[in-house]
């Protein structure tokens, strides 16, 4: 049939010149590794993204090959997620906070040929740089005169000097949208990290997605700043969003401690802001002292990992800081949920609406997900029951980079793959997921299970205790019963007979209280701050139950 | 290369699925025909529009037949929007303020197979089912018990009837998503209609860009009211975003006069209403007299024809309504610009605010626009220069249905296709688009244009005044000079010199100044309530402008 609308690839460079031609003095503000503050536009974004899409095609890199960058959250890495996904390469985002070792193997895994760093990882790249050999050009993101020298690293370029022999006038060019724009391996607690490739197509839809007002609520009159780091699923995507919507971006580069994070979001204006609950912490801690508060900051965005109960208060009732609870993983681009209330919420009382707040959220349009039961089938969306929760959608991964791990996908009755996420959750009956558990950490207690996270969550409620971790121990009876590893706070004092105590009363079941308390001096952490688990259980091999 | 997203077509059907699972409990509230109110849920929108989806089944309607609606904003409307596309079907809503001839024209162009229609428009449907050998069903949409009797249309079924027979079971079919979804008319002044016909890919992408915060910013906090009609460009896409974020729904049905939309909007906590400015008109003239509030409603779009500043400011200012200026066609699906601020602006006095509320506002992503002069060359977007306003992007028309009246796009230096918009606008640097006039109606003396639409907002801006329509004359010296008919307010007396005298130091230059006013009873209207500028001329034919 004649007609129908016209066919307009979603590439990630008609985000770029969306931004060029309608926010061209949008504001782009980053803290450089320097120390200074670097201040310019989308027009200038636009204009250096092209100047790298000519710097790739000058060292006749393909379409899909790969482009790493070990870099902070600033407008150079910004240039690079336009430059090399908009020219047709793949832009692969290593986290520099993994041990160097495996940031060789994921270099020669992602079969990189471009390496771009911010100089604070030198140390790395020069650790690396022997073993990775795809890698055609190495460039140190700074200028031309701060380019290391004797650095040991051959044919090491600055980035100003490897763009600057670049004209402006790149013209993006036009493919598939289901071509391949970037990728990020998953810190994979076991066995070798596995990369999610995203395409233009997925990355387009989430940046859409992503800026609606269920979600981060981005428009043109916002000032954001990601803190959540662009090494680490695209920053949330919040690069991609904020081009599609002109917001002002500010980028905190090195400095995460609540000081410099404070200061920039009230000398910039700051109205949202993205990141994980460690960094809010921190933020906190500066501000409480001095009883500082903020002028413009509205909507703070947190995820990564399960945020504590009395963050979203502090920030509510002391900061009038709304904070929403997301969930999301590198294999979902990697948003998938976002807490925010419906109308009928609006006339709850507060204590009411905070228990809403406290689940993980709503999924946005464009991920199904839901949750099943050991043999598979769909468990009821009650708020009750718990089961392994699975995903699909547009931005969902289908397989891993190179088909490593053979198919992840589930398929259902009718045929069609749903991704396991490894979480644990409840579904409430309007939508609103709670994770209870990760798969591989929730414990089974004759044949029952009991939330890791739901133990933890009362453990660190204890005044004594800094931080907690509830791990399954082998039990001849009941196959496994909670233990949890504790360390406490410097100068507190508190008891394993305290700790055990202090559950009585609280909201778990006499049978899922811990047979025991492990006092640790810490808490073995992955690369992104999550608890490394299988690391502490490994820890406590030679640990045995006391007998009741 | 291995790996990537998973590939899952943007369907219509997604979006009612994902209200269903979500939204359950989502209200959608409507005026009906008869008078009462209908309440129900998002979930009852779902099983219904299955439903229909089941009784085209029934009827044996292939992929991408046709099946046309005359209908009000209502329940029943919306399953039909969900129910013929969902199943693959295009839904063909007509405009039932056409002439019953345009209306008989149209359905044996698109082919209609079934045409459900309201009670109201039964006389239409009885004008012209005779002539209308392609439908082989007729609906009318009301109970069992209420279908008219002896009404001379063979076969009529009322749609509880029709659809009550079907399961609510009907499993959604999955297919390409450029299949063709909906299809409106133009009202084109000239020549027979044409038809946009939309895809499940424009729709769904459009349904993103509508909710944005910088566009309609819809949310599930949200009660809406779309009086702009269902009949009319999909209600500007609200029956799909409303879908998308699981907001609250209310329908006027017929009742558009200002005490049932004040009522209505108050009685349902609307929050957001969309239409065009004459609704706008009627809603305030009820509210005036009374010293009436809104008590939660806090914006609304306004687009369809140029919006009088008094009105913005009356809503902005007595009623603490955000107005905000919208503009897009019919092949646009319809959205194309919407006027919010920046971020830069929110410190600007409230004037020059308003200067920047008054234009129709910055392109949405997924619309790129530029403006040409006559030699097809870009214009500068430096608010002044205007020229010919071209469109693309995946939501705009590529040709029309059947591929009526050829290619209708412009191609650029690099073989691209841009739509003529047919209107005139300038654009500013920051983006702001401002329509001039229609590239038809642009009065052209002197080798200079003259804005027809500058010169009416100045001669509605006069008291006495209830109407004016700018036409250009022919003149033998200047080819062209503009004059404008005038239709007085009921008991208003003004000479035309007066008028004349009016424009004296108001926003044009002298020789812009009308060469004469010409009162007449009524401007002719085309059935969207535009001036037919071609009948008022036809009407004026014999006119010759005063020699000076």
């Amino acid at each position: 049939m004649l007609g129908l609308m016209q066919d307009q690839p979603l590439l990630i460079s008609t985000l770029i010149d969306f931004a060029d031609r309608h926010h061209r003095d949008g504001e782009i503000v980053s803290r450089r590794v320097e120390g200074d503050i670097h201040r310019y536009t989308w027009k200038d974004v636009a204009a250096r993204s092209r100047q790298v899409a000519g710097a790739l095609d000058a060292l006749k890199l393909g379409v899909s090959d790969r482009v790493a960058t070990i870099a902070w959250n600033g407008y150079r890495h910004l240039e690079m997620y336009f430059g090399v996904s908009g020219s047709g390469r793949v832009l692969h985002t290593i986290n520099p906070r993994l041990h160097p070792e495996q940031i060789a193997w994921i270099v020669n895994h992602a079969e990189d040929q471009v390496l771009c760093f911010d100089t604070t990882f030198l140390p790395i790249v020069q650790a690396v740089h022997a073993k990775c050999p795809t890698v055609k050009q190495w460039i140190v993101m700074c200028d031309a005169d701060k380019c290391p020298k004797d650095s040991g690293i051959p044919n090491l370029q600055s980035y100003e000097a490897w763009i600057g022999a670049q004209s402006a006038d790149y013209v993006w060019p036009v493919f598939d949208e289901n071509t391949a724009s970037s990728m990020c391996y998953t810190s994979g607690t076991t066995g070798n990290p596995k990369a999610a490739l995203y395409s233009h197509r997925s990355t387009v839809l989430h940046a859409y997605a992503a800026a609606l007002p269920d979600v981060m609520n981005l428009s043109a009159r916002d000032s954001v700043l990601p803190v959540v780091p662009m090494f680490h699923v695209n920053a949330w995507g919040i690069p991609y969003s904020a081009a599609l919507v002109g917001c002002k971006l500010v980028f905190p580069g090195p400095a995460l401690d609540g000081k410099s994070v404070y200061e920039l979001v009230e000398a910039e204006g700051v109205t949202f802001a993205a990141g994980v609950p460690t960094v809010w912490q921190m933020l906190l801690g500066h501000m409480k002292p001095g009883g500082l508060k903020f002028s413009k900051l509205n909507r703070t965005v947190i995820g990564g990992s399960a945020c504590p109960p009395a963050m979203i208060t502090a920030f509510q009732d002391d900061y009038n800081v709304d904070v929403l609870h997301a969930w999301g993983m590198t294999e979902m681009s990697p948003l998938g949920t976002l807490c925010t209330l419906k109308n009928k919420h609006l006339s709850l009382p507060k204590d009411a609406q905070m228990k809403i707040r406290l689940k993980q959220g709503r999924a946005i349009y464009g991920v199904d997900m839901k949750i099943v039961g050991d043999d598979g089938k769909e468990l009821p969306w009650d708020g009750k029951a718990f089961g392994d929760l699975l995903v699909k959608g547009p931005w969902v991964v289908r397989e891993y980079f190179k088909g490593e791990g053979g198919n992840p996908l589930v398929k259902d009755e009718n045929g069609v793959g749903w991704f396991p996420t490894g979480d644990v959750a409840t579904i409430d009956p309007d939508g609103y997921m709670q994770i209870t558990d990760r798969s591989k950490d929730v414990i089974k207690s004759g044949g029952e299970w009991i939330s890791s996270i739901d133990i933890e969550n009362i453990a660190m409620a204890h005044p004594a205790v800094a931080m907690a971790a509830c791990i399954g121990m082998k039990h001849p009876k009941w196959d496994e019963r909670p233990v949890v590893a504790v360390v406490k706070k410097p100068g507190a004092e508190v008891t394993r007979e305290d700790l055990i105590g202090f559950f009585e009363g609280k909201t778990v079941a006499k049978w899922q209280i811990p047979d025991d308390i492990i006092f640790v001096e810490a808490i073995p952490l992955g690369a992104t701050g999550k608890m490394l688990k299988t690391k502490l259980r490994e820890q406590l091999k030679d640990y045995t139950l006391p007998t009741a």
